[in-house]
């Protein structure tokens, strides 16, 4: 089997126990976890040759993080040793009204510092299938822009699949900077995956009338989103995620998948939620899954949304499920009968 | 006041903090309980003469469940010390679309390779008014099997009212022997208790046209089944447990008893679960009490739904209540206001 | 800025963690609350110059009360320190069906045994703008009582603007106690709060055919309660939270504020509670945040609401929310939307 | 066999995780001890019939001192249940130089305040052949003098032995009343216990020239002590504990048995400190169950010694030990080699 | 680099949280390890190509080794996946002189149940250059005998080296069955490695006028012992661990290394013990390193015994260090001074 | 009373609970700390007038330290909000042979980024009687030092007498760069105060024939250091700390005080440690109360050396004891027994 190359940044994640504040709280349990490693991570879950891909601090920090992704799993062969830092977030859970909170500390980490010298690609991409990066990554650092285009050229060259989650992050750069980068690495992408408001932050290209916080949704319009995406930067392959947030704890979760010209829903599933970060991810993770595997349109978009929804149940980043998991709830069995 | 003894296998359970999956597991709770434990500890709740009767080892983890027992004023002078090992089962909390996982380590425990001579019937029963067992027992073993015939036809002898949840448990035998053995040993029984299921996995007798999964009830079809199995075993008190399994999170709860050719349906709460194993327990708990105690069929079979209500809101499969507790609720005051 | 002074009892706050009821608990979460404790803080947490009042012991207890509020930013200069014993309060979480459960272990508490002597008021409200007490307080001793008629006398003379939550506390005194105090210190009240049961035991005012455990609300009855307690005792400012009790797990929550004889109704917040011991507290400190700024009577009800709401999102009794936090719901995000 | 009566107070112990300060403590762990307490479950876990008399409030706290004695194999059919309150106190490890630190809140404890009326003697005295009391009892409150010397009363009428553990409380009563007190009480004692400042607080008998501090023990002094003991009240059977406080972390430990005349020394344990408190109650546990089983004074002193040593390295109050692994100890093997 | 396999099981450790008894415990900690796993994953430790072989079931728990030996670098490729039960045990930490606990689970375990079909010795002794086994493995069932027997058959065969911990475990055998068994396996070891007694219970070869329990240590006597292993079985090397157990919580530790006829003895280390269990593994961990490294055997004991060392001060049964935590220690820095 | 000002870094310290080292930890248990906070704290802790002035940045991480100073009665009216990020460190606890391990996380820190222009020293140091600082804070950045030294200048402006903790941190800064940079600020300096390295690190002055890793203490050679800096810097008083590393779990601790030419020895303690990060900033906090409030030399070092002992024994850097706390140590009772 050819492998899934996943590149970016993977942090600590320090979260207080239960429902109490970062400014409660007396410990953190910490996690080691970021949008392409918990991408990453759901496909060694699901069987995938998965390698991780970036560049982390010699110390015991950094060691963890290599001990978590190899107790998952993840091939690391292909993450650097260096650096200064690691990055850290602080995740406050929300509840009701009260919103999630995530706090960064990530600048000068060892991935934003990293230079293109320290990424052979060639090397790197062997019996490479399919690479993926989110915009998070090109946001880090000029440098990180710079790596990201090399290894994404190299792909072209090898005729690796590419995707990307969009992913904006604003406290990592300014609307115009988004969209200077990403137009330009949007180039190279195959596969482009967002939520309802990244097309709007990142490439400009927005849904009519609507409101997210007021959880209404327009089919008609991102249909639309998506048509446009192929058209601007020729993606055959667009998925668009769909929260309606009710509240820090309920959400409706379902997404759409453009493929082909066509476009198909997935079902929606409200969900009482346990720990709602990395839902997207977990979204990305069950998707690029399918297409890997070569699942029909309908198939994929549902085992996508399936797969999202249960790691809103699941604490941490990573979705700890497996394939039968998901195929489980897809197929129909979301009633939560204990298993015994 | 007579005492009423429960018959079966108490185990260590092992469960995670919070919603955190066994693989994601550092820790684990730890708690021991068992079907009939669960019943024998409600009745010792409600006041009742309550004696529990197993086999379990000469260690430290048998000490703990004496411990357990005794702390909740179960009487267990005729716990059997011996054996090999205790069972133990692991439960991992299930959220929203996530169900809840058991995973059993119950083979080759003391209670299932005892032997008929480890329980002197003749003296156990002595001023014994009831005698309670679940089909997990004799799906324990054949000696299991033996022993429980046993101790039924000494209730016969001595006049003891039987009760029998009959509890199928896929992963101990199949459907086929449950049907055999159960069959039998139904001659025996005077009460039985079972969910929408049990009735026809290990008695054969279904109710038409209920999808549980999708959590409709078809009352005439319960009380077909009621009336089946009283003609069929005798049995003139059947009561059936109604769950409606919207989620792991939220389930509708109900049931329906069956007594002298009259069929009496409680009222249905939703409940926001905390914890859902031992629900089934609690509710024969309520209603053996009821039983015991002689109430009117509608007032014994609303106390043992509010009573198995209230358990899904306890942490453990022991329901920590009492009988105010109790009538609070099945008077009407669900409210969940606080209590100063 | 002036102060506003809090006077009343803070208490140990002992809690089982997660749903474990106080039988079952290894170890209990220690905070430090009260009635006017949780207003005072609510009032620094908005940048109020906030001034706590009570009387407390010289132990470690006592010790880590000043620590908790110092670190709350709320002024302690004029705690006492003496008497025999903290106060302290068991908090056993409900949920669901089961209603949360408080164990009192208060009496003989320094401030209950405190003699008017412990207090130089005229020192004490220098610079003092508002005073708040609630009906917690008289009801501790009567040397509370004469504690608070004199502090109030002196609100009078200096033109000092008195608030107070009724709070009646059914363990504490009887109605007929309750009524024949606080009519007395009413007196002196110029802005009344309560929420849907207070007014009636201890003011015998009540609201027509609104059955609280049903959760329905009869603004009319409510109106014509605050109009009853100025025409009685001269409070132009009425302020009554409903509170709509569908299970432990979930309220709906509102108010109503009455001002100058125009009433005003919040909107209603459907909350997923977390921890709702405490939410009556931070409406008061909501509003009296809004009151002392000088707010409009609208947007003083849905700040105080909104406040409230995100109280029962957070553990313990403190509000830990900003102004911003709390203006963020007030003008319709309650999406709890991830904030990053 | 005959049971053994234990009289006095058990309170809620709340314990700062690890060597956590109580001002810096954010939880408790809690169990259930004091004095007298700790001696049943000594005797209970030896397999002596042990009682336990006392008075409990009605509440939650009530119920969990009820759970945790029941577990213990205590006798409870003779705590009246009434009163307003536990007593609870609050243990703060020490470690090395810093010394562990113990905060009372037991004023106002239901057995402070209970009444003579409240205890029926010749019925809970049936069948009993010991009866042990402590120091502490009496120095609750006038009352408990009065009910501990109807107490002994009813001893000597039915001829069962009486065993008294000194145990001053400086905090609880005055040097002189203490005297007074147990002055008149020892008339009733057969069996006398004490540290070695008991005897001087207490009884105002001195050894000679032994610096505790400092931890040197005079042999000597302590036989003049225990022949006083006996000359003066007729104790034929005096024993006094011998610590060395080293440190917070170590403690040298010993103790001394008078018996009709002649002194016997035990070996010394030098001890690496889990927790210290409860200490001397597992001595006074040791010994008693070897007085109503007959042993030899030399392997007495020597199991009373070895059982309390093994205390030392056990978390709580309570001596969680066997007959057996307390012989194990004192037969030489203190190598604290694993057991498999 | 060739790689050395470790076979033997792994089972789930179930340890209470500090000092606390298995009977005090409300949750265990739980990792996961087994004497020759512990040896595997210090091999990984140091950098050596380390495998290992048994077999674990297909559940959650057989999943949670499988993540921790991957996450520790241990090859997990020919684990096989399959059996009723994972064995446990539950560690309860000593302390002074109260001994540590271990209570096993493992009976009728996957591995102890598993057949010689089950391994295909070829397959996984490609690229071996060293394979090490334990008296444990043998002991488990007759089938673990012949899977064992084959093994190092195979090993003789291909000229792999084999080492051999003796590790008497009297709940799993006979003295008389060990010797009978251990003795005819013994012809393929070419290093053997024992504490103090194993020489003695599973060989019969005893060192004379040894005490262990008072911790004296006969160096002649373990020459000796050394010297007729080689004469009798063959083996080359022989290593001897030496503990003086003081008490559970200080233990003197060194180890005697014999080669080609010559012997050397480490230096001793006097060790505050954190956590014993997993100590010897620790020692076999280091001292293959240096075998398969070609160490000296000054160097090699020195590494071996400082290796140990640091175990005990470590969490768990997996020795977590590196080497030059090791050399750092080996080289004279046993000062624990802070690492900045 | 005048006030102390400590100006530094104060940062998030992350220690995993117990003896777990940092690759397996789970959680981490947080605080706030930092060496001159610390010192800020026990001077608050000793009823001085303890302000505290640094940067930190404007989230909930910084909002935690203000909480946790204000909570400590430490002033911080003069703390800079501002900057990107707080400076993060973790602790990994050693034991026996084992060291502790402390990785830093501080690199572009909100105070080592910070600029002179952030510090209005006219204004903070109004009032202000003594200014403390350590070698760490100009080793954070060369602005850094420029804030250092403007606020070193206003000091000898304005009279008031200023300390500094040598401190050398090798991973901040060379031998060379701190020797250049403190020479220079050491013309400010009054009071110096260091451990047996930071001399010759930060000085070039060195104890000839002290092996420190050894535990040996050669007192000649640290009267001469003494004598050598005031010599050198015109530091009347120079205090040494003596720290005897036998392991990470026992040390010897003990200090010399040089006054006016004289020179003064502590006693020496041996201290089983329980937290020894902080343990010299507490021997500072203990030094600067003896020298703000004027102590005999003698007994100024005794205070400071006890004060010390006993932070050893306290989890968490800041010293939580009092004045009479330490005098009890200080006048001979370290024998650790209970206080009740």
């Amino acid at each position: 089997m050819k492998k899934v190359v996943c590149f970016g940044e993977i942090m600590g994640r320090l979260c207080p126990v239960g429902y109490k504040k970062i400014i409660q709280a007396n410990s953190f349990e910490i996690t080691y976890a970021g949008g392409e490693a918990n991408v990453a991570v759901s496909l060694a879950n699901y069987g995938v040759d998965s390698s991780y891909v970036s560049k982390i601090p010699d110390n015991d920090l950094g060691k963890s993080v290599l001990r978590t992704l190899k107790s998952c799993d993840v091939n690391v062969d292909n993450v650097v040793i260096g650096g200064e830092r690691l990055g850290m977030y602080y995740v406050e859970k929300g509840a009701s009204q009260r919103p999630s909170k995530v706090i960064y500390d990530r600048k000068y980490s060892a991935i934003s510092e990293a230079d293109t010298s320290d990424f052979d690609w060639d090397s790197i991409l062997v019996d490479t299938e399919w690479f993926h990066f989110t915009g998070i990554t090109p946001a880090l650092s000029d440098k990180c822009i710079d790596i990201t285009r090399e290894a994404l050229k190299k792909c072209k060259e090898k005729g690796i699949t590419v995707s990307c989650d969009l992913n904006y992050r604003k406290n990592l750069w300014t609307n115009a900077k988004a969209k200077e980068v990403m137009t330009e690495l949007m180039a190279y992408v195959d596969v482009c995956i967002g939520n309802e408001e990244d097309a709007e932050m990142v490439l400009g290209i927005s849904a009519d009338s609507t409101d997210v916080t007021a959880g209404q949704i327009n089919r008609e319009g991102y249909i639309a989103v998506a048509k446009q995406i192929e058209e601007e930067y020729g993606c055959k392959t667009v998925a668009i995620t769909l929260r309606e947030s009710y509240s820090a704890s309920i959400n409706g979760w379902s997404a759409m998948l453009y493929k082909d010209g066509e476009s198909y829903f997935s079902k929606k599933y409200d969900i009482q939620i346990v720990d709602r970060v990395g839902g997207g991810d977990s979204f990305v993770g069950g998707l690029l899954y399918t297409l890997v595997s070569g699942f029909e349109p309908t198939k994929a978009i549902e085992f996508a949304v399936a797969a999202s929804c249960l790691k809103h149940t699941i604490e941490g980043d990573f979705n700890q499920v497996t394939v039968s998991d998901v195929e489980k709830l897809m197929n129909g069995d979301g009633s939560g009968r204990v298993q015994r």
